[in-house]
């Protein structure tokens, strides 16, 4: 008889080039992990094989029977199903109505759980990361767009029908900027990292005596999310106007959300979160002095991610471990 | 032996100057009402003494028990914990945490729920009115201010702390409109009653040709928001920029919430709702072109509210047989 195993739980981060697969324990500490090409462009049922089987031997590598893994979640992009296990339609790895858990199960005799990726990353920071132990948690992802999660009573909050929650479309502004939804003056025109790029682009084309176009090699190409930071941390102060830009409609955007949905804690996610209290202190100050009701209500703090390159893993399990109930 | 009667629910209405008080059947049909006066700045022991006496009399005038009734809810004004049924808060009726729930039962031995009156509005809405049936809505009321509610699975959903789900103060512009809550451009500052109203004064005022200022019979204290409506159906030029201006910011908040919450219906309530299709034809169809993906997912419809004059006593009703699964 082999030694009794502590149980685990398998977390799979589903993406466009890549399928990360891990291990972890109850307390969401990573065991093992690996990573198996997607190649997306083969039929789903291929890809879905590959991803079972790689489980199946990363488990018997470390020694672990499907009886010790409590169950498996995927993170997918796109739009998911997460009760019938079905991701609807997902543009990322071309996907239309593919029974993902149905499928995966025929390799993987655990339970399974599916739901979307930014869902997962969401929960996964309540569980195992800067809103650990919060019941109530809205995460929002400042990369190419603006999106996010929600959780509510430690669930992932999917609105009423697939498709909700998309924090990043709500209209903070009438400036007539053009959001990639087709609407004008979205969150995500103005919070998204890409949104930054776009206005620090203009702004070193337009003063070539600023720090920020030297600190993009004369290149605009060159230009990241960092370097408006960077500048008006040396004072430039092109740099300074689109920082204190972005964190207004940063902080708006979030207010917004924090008086519809008063959560524990909202977590930043992406590149820009790098910038940490640089980011988050004005964020805190802006919610403190204008969250609806602050003087007599809880004001939710703003928090960057900290679960980093196993956000995704760490996310995916978290959706066996929060339907188990598992948390040690 | 008394005949067996069907059982019934209560719905206690809780205003400033009165306390409207109902019993239902399972279907919330109507059976009977009374209001008594709530005389607030009374100690709160009273104001609940009353309450509870309102109801037994108009049970028992009826030919109920307390055995036929499943339970009382009661929609208070301000900020409610429902869970231990105290009113933590209420500008409304003076009232800063009073054990409402607790005090009411020494009279009233039927199980009691406590909620703010605008989620029990909602709720109410969702058992027997506009959404009918629905497990998701969202109600924006459109008066003074524009408050609110939202449904989720079936149930209010209250944010992660009292104070949450304050629907009027998300951020929908950036004109520099001030809000009653200190903050700028909120929707309440564009979309509620009063907000209309300020702007026809403004625009009677300047054009004093025009039909709006003829309708207000030439002072400015009379006008209200039906006013730009009427003005803008006999084809008067400051009535429709008016309506147009006020839809379209009503248009985006009703935008911001769908794509948050994907919800099955929009209900709107408040004198305004009375303008019928003239409000929600343009805010659907800006709805039907505006909403995320709105090609590929669910539009949610935005209707007005049915429930009328019985909303508060419904809305309070339902807090009992939504808790208590007793719908027929």
């Amino acid at each position: 008889m082999s030694e009794k195993k502590e149980k685990v739980m398998v977390g799979i981060d589903l993406g466009g080039t890549g399928i990360k697969i891990g291990i972890v324990d109850l307390s969401y500490e990573m065991i093992a992990q690996t990573t198996i090409p997607t190649r997306a462009e083969r039929p789903f049922e291929q890809v879905i094989e590959d991803m079972g089987k790689a489980v199946l031997a990363l488990l018997e590598e470390h020694g672990y029977e499907t009886a010790d893994c409590l169950g498996a979640g995927v993170g997918s992009p796109g739009t998911v199903d997460s009760k019938s296990g079905v991701v609807l339609y997902s543009n990322n790895i071309r996907w239309d109505n593919v029974p993902l858990a149905k499928e995966l199960a025929q390799y993987l005799p655990v339970p399974i759980y599916v739901n979307n990726d930014a869902n997962c990353a969401t929960l996964g920071e309540t569980v195992k990361g800067a809103a650990k132990g919060c019941q109530n948690a809205i995460f929002l992802t400042l990369g190419t767009g603006v999106g996010g999660g929600v959780v509510i009573n430690g669930t992932i909050f999917e609105g009423g029908h697939p498709g909700g929650a998309e924090l990043g479309h709500i209209r903070i502004a009438s400036e007539g900027r053009k959001c990639t939804c087709g609407r004008e003056d979205c969150l995500e025109a103005y919070a998204s990292a890409s949104a930054l790029i776009g206005d620090a682009k203009k702004m070193a084309e337009k003063f070539p005596d600023s720090k920020l176009w030297e600190l993009c090699g004369h290149d605009l190409e060159q230009m990241n999310a960092k370097m408006p930071f960077d500048a008006a941390q040396a004072g430039d102060i092109c740099g300074q106007a689109l920082v204190e830009h972005y964190i207004q409609f940063l902080a708006d955007g979030i207010t917004d959300l924090a008086n519809i949905f008063r959560p524990d804690m909202i977590v930043l996610g992406g590149g820009v979160c790098a910038q940490g209290e640089r980011l988050t202190n004005p964020l805190n100050e802006y919610l403190r002095e204008n969250c609806f009701g602050a003087d007599v209500s809880y004001v939710p703090k703003v928090v960057t991610a900290k679960n980093g390159n196993d956000a995704g893993i760490i996310g995916a399990a978290s959706l066996v471990g929060t339907a188990q109930g598992t948390q040690k």
